[in-house]
């Protein structure tokens, strides 16, 4: 019955459905089997996929249907240089200090780039970050006869924030109901639930609490629960709430890099730097009707996101940046660069979701963040400044990249 | 020299630098050298990381700092019943039938639900997909003294299509330049260059024929490249000019499912899942200011790019999608579900990036879809309208657990 | 000295310049000169511009050099019937009941549309309203050094809200500070302050108790102000911070028509208005990338704040609306239509600004609404209510006339 | 029965119906029984409104119901020292030039603010200004059955231009179409069809052309129309797809000022102003989930659309501006203040709509461009190039003004 051969036989001839197997084998027999039914349905050999090296009933959290593993390079960078403030003591917190950031993407030449970067924030003093908000948001939408019944229940929930507080958090050992705003358009009510879901990233968590919540507002109002998910969370969309006012943490890092520094090591000017800054990422984005203000933070925030075991669909939201780049000038007249990257809604936990996998795992650890932080929360706090490290670096090396280009060809044409 | 530990012990001791270990050994030794470092460093265990299965070399064009890999697991679903148009042939193109689609995910549940919505849809008889437009698009910024020169450098682009297209295709063998937009701003001049570029996803390709060509711009307008690329290409990240114009396939794919079908296997009405799609993802994401309007097509985009080899930070424009649900009504009074997804900007390719590394490799082949189609660029086509079916499958699947979970409340709401 | 022939003669010479006439006549008299003036440089007559009816000193707070005055013909919709909550009182606020509402406009047709929705209205047993969230905001920006300084003035500020309140309270007799909002985007913070500014529109008031505040904000913090707009307010732009959060009031007026009176008055059915309303202002505005999701709201509230003394300008926001329409099955089998507008950003008051002009001020007592309500704040809510009802209104009729002409020519189909 | 009296008491008893006074008597009259109605009802005095001095029979295309005007103070700045293109004649256009531009507003302190901005420009040697794009659009929308028909209907549409646009240019004598760009979401089809009309603002024009194409398309495809107007046109709506492609004219204005003219007449440098716009209009804008990138263009936008009788709901879309302000440094280390603004969809007429009522018509000959230009669409142009200047004097007035009493505060810092 076990045996991998038979149970691809019988799911060939209908006498197991697919999704079955674990049922009848071992997860990696299953796997197997899985992958040898496929294979004879395709044509294909599947070896690669199938040596992955973990134990699939490690991955059942994660997946159904398994037949193995995508492999996906993965390499360091750093050590990042950061003046975090993950912890709040005084001593520095978990961000506080050197980490190798571990990057794991197909793009070449993205770890070079950011590395180059992170070079030049060290020779800098290391860049400051400071996570500025928190709170993972789930926000039902109800069904109500009309705007009066809509202005009643939005009363209601506004006179009653302590009860419905009490019911969420009684699902959740950890989590904290921070906030309930309400929004109202025609017979829909939507109301965005945030919770500190400390080391969590969080969304089931406040999934579960706003589920609980939502039966109370059902009882006592006259609304009824269309969806517990309205899209004003905005969970794996690009919205502007999640821009405007966050999603998970909002995290902004930062450095002043002296002249020479951007001379030497950029091969470029601050002032050129700024132009290129401004003319591609505020007034090209801007033009562009875009939510991003960057160049490239996605780049870091998703190879960020798959070596740690992130969501990689929240990549979406997460990789929401603007970044900003000025020339300080000097007494002596000359300038100096100063650097940041505000990400709005980088989601992002040290426990849960794909965090516990092996290889993810080990990727927690390599920057000292596996599992929950002393305080709860500031493992992913300290998370979401490094990231933020991590994607400045990245803004800095590819805009000093188009800068020295235009600079040198400005150089030639002066040479002609 | 080539001994792992010896190259850690140099690299610790600031004889190496961390990126010039494959000077100095084979790629696979020279990763082995630095999670040693990194071990040592970081006082952790890099096992599973280091634990990959493909040859190190393999991965050069894709990382540069390697010290192995993540695992992210794959599953599969499927067949997906796609009636496409992939070869424009009329004995069907490449998506033309049933194909198993792997997912790499570390997100719960998120097969089985696709594979609900794929179950329905192969029952109702099959999705259509097409995809609607194409086009790569890069977006070099320019400067320019004021809007006079502005003026003059777009009239000049827009008389000189020819002198420029051929430029551009100079430096590749399968693009085609299909259209340069001109947008000014101020001192600014954008010019968005759109590319035919066949089966693969073609960023590289359209950023060096675009180069080329902003060679003659320069020299022949009064314009100076600031940046090749400006932000209204725009890559990695969610801008509304790619959801207007799109980037990479536009794709549409839809399905009428039954009534019967709807009540029997998703457990609710067309009615209720048209509430529930019109509340959440029309009017939920209106008010949220969004630039995605569906539930969670990010899901599946990025599990189908992450098993394919695709680049994940380009998720954020990928997954850009509208969802409608309909209840088409019958003349018996009974009303059909008609459900679609569109994705306005799914950057996809079969050859190139990561596409080429075994496990994404083979994930192709079991779509039948890796390397170049037959004609050119029916694999990307094929690849495109297939993901599109996933997602309408995700959609289809989460939208009738939200408006079944309402149902049932509704029916104990009766029963009391 | 005070004839106007001799004034426009020193103007013209350059003894005086064009806006110190009032320092040298009254101001009907610097007006007519100015138009003499200009009649001379450019060969006109400016008999009709001249031809105002209004004492030019009533003017002064609202205009310069003033030459005249635009007559925009004005005229009457209605009655409007609202069962509004302007006042909280149990016995009917100031838009419970039946008003004119004056419209001034040079869009042909589109009194005729709305009165046509009003009446629809009406029939129906009007419409519902409810002011659902107000404030008027103001948002300074700052400059830091870096974001280890945005975060100590954050905090300051959250821990310090009612220090700013009373400055910023202490330059107003009405003005009620509701909330500071902080945001941080590198070297910048912005804080959005909140204002309950009664019956004023409260543009003024809120920048002036702001200014106040930030003086506060800069003393104690290392925070210096840039501008006292940031942008994040936001005045007189189309952002999605309004969209979302609100600015001045937002709104949403609602009704529920019987499926009888569609047909007999719209001359088609909720299924057909439903259906246009979702392809058109959902999914079309959806695929625009647009923060507008009606027909053509802007119309009303355009017209409507001409007539009454709005600022004009701020049409821009105040336009912002989510149209929904839904057909409401009855168990007959048979529809009603219910159909809303949610205005998110509807800056209006009865006092100060345009209001107090002679035509304006007239038309706000055709309305009942002219200067302070009782209570404070009531008067401006009713306006809000009231010209939400008359959005309402030209939506439907919009969308009836787009279903019906379809229906029409669905019917024509059917009889080839 | 054309006594006023006699008709409002048959109005107030039911004898005959508010919209039907126009049947019964001349213009005026009816406007006075209607008045006079009002009156009675409301219990006011509505001397003002009926004060207007235009034949009321002339502002019947404009309005039904009329019970008289608002008069809205209007005044003129200028000279406008434009550097225009609107005829693309060798001895310069329409818009080249000095024009007197008037303005009608409420808003205090505006004209003020704008003229100071117009005499710095002056003495600047004028501002340069170009339409870079033209076109008057409409989108329907047509329902298909899937996106196999959607395809289909694409491909055909694409294959026909010339039969489209001769059958949309068979409804107008002027009218041009220029393209017609096709949209697929799910079952609905969106043409955003595309115009030059000239010197009319065109809406009206675009709109019958496009009806009678429709009529073609619904023949030879698949395809059923639902609405005329898809929202992807898109009209008073803030939408994306006119900030990216334009609608009406898409223009732009900009100066170079001398960094003594800053210091001397604006009170502060380059440095500064180009700060605060960085901060307010770009990464302000760009927090706030804008698609307005400017400090007030709407005030000028508005006030000039009122004085010369466009379409004030338009105000939505045409205010829709991106300011840039640069320092740019010379040889000697000081710094010019280069500013620009780009109108993306500014939508303006010459004929039609609102230019025939005798102040704005009055008001378009103080400009020179009452009626059509020569060629046609000059004056058009003429009139939008002259609004940008316009709108870039406000935005250089107020950017100033910002930053000057920012560095006062400075100097004052210092000072202490």
């Amino acid at each position: 019955m076990t045996d991998p051969e038979d149970l691809a036989t019988q799911v060939r001839e209908g006498d197991l459905r697919i999704h079955e197997l674990e049922e009848h084998a071992d997860h990696d027999t299953a796997a197997e089997a899985r992958r040898l039914f496929v294979e004879r349905e395709t044509g294909t050999d599947l070896e690669s996929i199938g040596d992955y090296t973990f134990p699939a009933e490690r991955a059942e959290p994660n997946i159904e249907n398994m037949i193995g593993a995508a492999q996906i390079p993965m390499g360091i960078v750093g050590p990042v240089d950061v003046n975090g403030d993950a912890s709040g003591a005084s001593d520095g917190g978990a961000a506080d200090g050197e980490h190798y950031l571990p990057l794991a993407t197909t793009e070449g030449a993205l770890l070079a780039s950011v590395n180059r970067g992170l070079g030049v924030i060290r020779t800098a003093g290391g860049a400051d970050a400071r996570v500025t908000k928190n709170g993972m948001t789930r926000a039902p939408v109800f069904r109500v006869n009309g705007v009066a019944e809509a202005a009643e229940t939005v009363e209601w929930v506004n006179d009653n924030f302590d009860t419905l507080a009490e019911a969420a958090e009684s699902t959740t050992s950890h989590g904290e109901l921070l906030d309930i705003e309400p929004y109202v358009v025609g017979d829909s009510v939507y109301l965005r639930f945030a919770y500190d879901t400390k080391d969590a990233m969080g969304m089931n968590m406040a999934t579960i609490a706003t589920g609980e919540a939502c039966e109370i507002v059902e009882s006592e109002t006259p609304a009824s629960l269309v969806a517990l998910s309205g899209n004003l969370c905005s969970d794996k969309k690009p919205a502007a709430i999640n821009a405007v006012e966050g999603r998970g943490r909002s995290v902004t890092a930062d450095v002043l890099i002296p002249g020479e520094l951007v001379e030497e090591r950029l091969h470029t000017t601050a002032d050129a730097i700024a132009e290129a800054n401004t003319r591609k990422n505020l007034t090209g984005s801007a033009k562009a009707g875009s939510l991003g203000f960057n160049a490239h933070a996605a780049n870091v925030v998703a190879a960020a996101f798959l070596a740690t075991g992130q969501d990689e669909a929240q990549v979406v939201e997460a990789a929401n940046t603007i970044t900003t780049m000025d020339a300080r000038q000097r007494e002596d007249g000359t300038s100096d660069l100063y650097a940041s990257v505000s990400l709005a809604s980088l989601e992002v936990g040290t426990v849960g979701g794909g965090t516990k996998l092996p290889t993810q795992s080990e990727a927690l650890e390599i920057l000292g963040l596996r599992g929950g932080g002393e305080p709860a929360g500031s493992n992913a706090d300290a998370l979401a400044e490094i990231i933020a490290v991590g994607a400045l670096a990245g803004e800095l090396s590819l805009l000093a990249a188009l800068a020295s280009r235009h600079l040198a060809s400005a150089h030639e044409d002066l040479g002609r």
